[in-house]
């Protein structure tokens, strides 16, 4: 049985492949849908960080369709009104990482609370785990929606400390984002960094606490 | 003669290349010196947004030696701690663009002050002017290093209107960078975005007052 009280999951890139919106982008600019589906990605994060420091919150959602208009402009891409809305819609039904329903299955028998705690809205968080079919799974799904400054701002780390019921060292943070996994370690969370690509962590002065190469590593680690 | 007492200047990639950095790289990984440039300078910027969310500010020219580590990791290459700390110290002696001495020198004569404000320290500040001899152009050299939180944060911003002790609508801030140039924006001032390399603007709720293809064109806006 797992020492922790709680474990806490990032959704994007961590349980959820961000990258599987790369095989529609490709449908629309052949041959350059990672090109595409990574530039949007990284300035649907820069704005979100960008945002949070100018004071000016906005939704995910709002701030993915932002990135992907940037994009666009920047890749020369003309785009319908439709196009974009359908391929911004593409991150309410990303998939789970291949070992993820099995890991996540595995840990909630150990009896830990298992939570999401998102940079994405309440709705696009229920969507995406209602769409892979593992609503089961989790006792909280938690946005930072709620307290409207997004990860690695404290206050998004702190809301799961307060719906876990939990001292922080008791709640383990799994993220495969370096940036997020530093925000959390920073916060005060023991962490776990799921790095599935053989990546460098980045360097902002905190360590991650375990590596594992993806969830059964995690499962290995807690059970 | 221009109607603003004040025009600040953002310096890193506005008044001077960063991508000549990319050379000496060039060096170091044939062939592959502006991805790794690239890299370099993506991660100092995500460095200073990071950290500021984090609560976690760091000097300028940390984050910079920081991300050079992190690039390095990422790319696989090793480098001595000498070479590592030589490369770093190329930022203290970056370039001015092409047209920017004289450009500087129309706007001086205008009568308006001019200044910088720098997410670098004031010492990396003063070095690259230095350098570059343009020390008599500028009225007041600002570092965020005072505030402690780096651009886009208001309070980086609120420096300038506070030593230039001029209404923010008096003031025009300058700058290559979208995310720098919304930032402003945002903060009340009007702004001229430098597009150099015809590229597409943030989508961050923000547009530049002014859009020029470089500082020639600021002379013609101004003068």
């Amino acid at each position: 049985m797992t020492r922790f009280k709680g474990i806490v999951f990032d959704l994007y890139g961590t349980l959820y492949d961000v990258h599987s919106v790369a095989r529609r982008c490709d449908a629309l600019l052949p041959g350059r849908g990672h090109e595409m589906s990574a530039l949007w990605r990284q300035k649907q994060l820069e704005y979100t960080w960008l945002r949070s420091l100018m004071g000016e919150y906005a939704p995910f959602e709002a701030i993915t369709e932002d990135a992907l208009r940037y994009t666009c402009a920047q890749l020369k891409l003309s785009l319908s009104e439709q196009t974009l809305t359908a391929l911004s819609d593409e991150y309410l039904t990303i998939q789970p990482h291949a070992e993820v329903p099995a890991a996540l299955a595995a840990l909630q028998q150990t009896g830990v609370a298992l939570a999401i705690l998102s940079n994405g809205s309440a709705r696009s968080i229920d969507s995406v785990v209602a769409h892979s079919g593992l609503q089961d799974r989790f006792a909280h799904l938690l946005s930072v929606d709620e307290v409207r400054v997004f990860k690695p701002h404290p206050l998004a780390y702190a809301l799961a400390e307060t719906k876990l019921d939990a001292p922080r060292g008791d709640i383990l943070f799994v993220s495969s984002n370096p940036w997020d996994a530093s925000g959390a370690r920073r916060f005060g969370f023991p962490v776990c960094w799921v790095n599935r690509s053989g990546n460098a962590f980045d360097e902002l002065g905190q360590k991650p606490t375990h590596v594992v190469p993806d969830l059964s590593g995690l499962v290995a680690l807690c059970c």
